[in-house]
């Protein structure tokens, strides 16, 4: 799959590019090419997130993130399940950094 | 506001992280610094957005865009809205550049 290039894309442009680029890495290895089968979402997780989420290559952790997303249980992540996971977990990250700078701001 | 570096972090990862520091560049300009007022909104979407939204210059617009995104109407955007607002271009996005891309195969 091809994608416009990044050149001239904003920063926020450039974020939202490489969500899809990375979502369309991992979603073409197996089986349907748009929707990311329990292997890949597994491979997903760990490659691409492993700082965030820890280890994920326990089975039932793989589990119970392909239950929560797959809303309409056909065992397979669509792009839009797989943002707002992406959504979720930005935010929760957001959270945190606002938190870490207000106790940092505090020691000063 | 200072951010966990990117060295290290996945592609998945630094688009995360670009999210949180583009709202924060903006968010911070004038009153409440964590969330975007309609005068930070309007300078968000028209210098990271201009590609994808065209010219949101006219005040309708953006006032149109803030109706939307300010579920809990008190005039502001926070960063939970500004992220399903990303996440639904990004979807967007997304569903245009496969439909490009099979007219691209189809003319091959």
């Amino acid at each position: 799959m091809s994608l416009p290039n990044l050149e001239n894309a904003s920063t926020l442009e450039s974020a939202m590019q490489l969500m899809i680029q990375t979502f369309h890495k991992y979603s073409g290895n197996e089986g349907d090419k748009y929707t990311l089968s329990r292997a890949e979402l597994k491979e997903l997780l760990t490659t691409e997130l492993g700082n965030y989420l820890g280890n994920a290559q326990d089975k039932e952790a793989v589990d119970k993130v392909m239950g929560d997303l797959d809303s309409n249980n056909d065992g397979e992540v669509d792009f839009t399940e797989f943002i707002i996971l992406v959504g979720a977990l930005t935010v929760a990250c957001n959270d945190f950094f606002l938190e870490y700078n207000e106790k940092d701001q505090k020691k000063k």
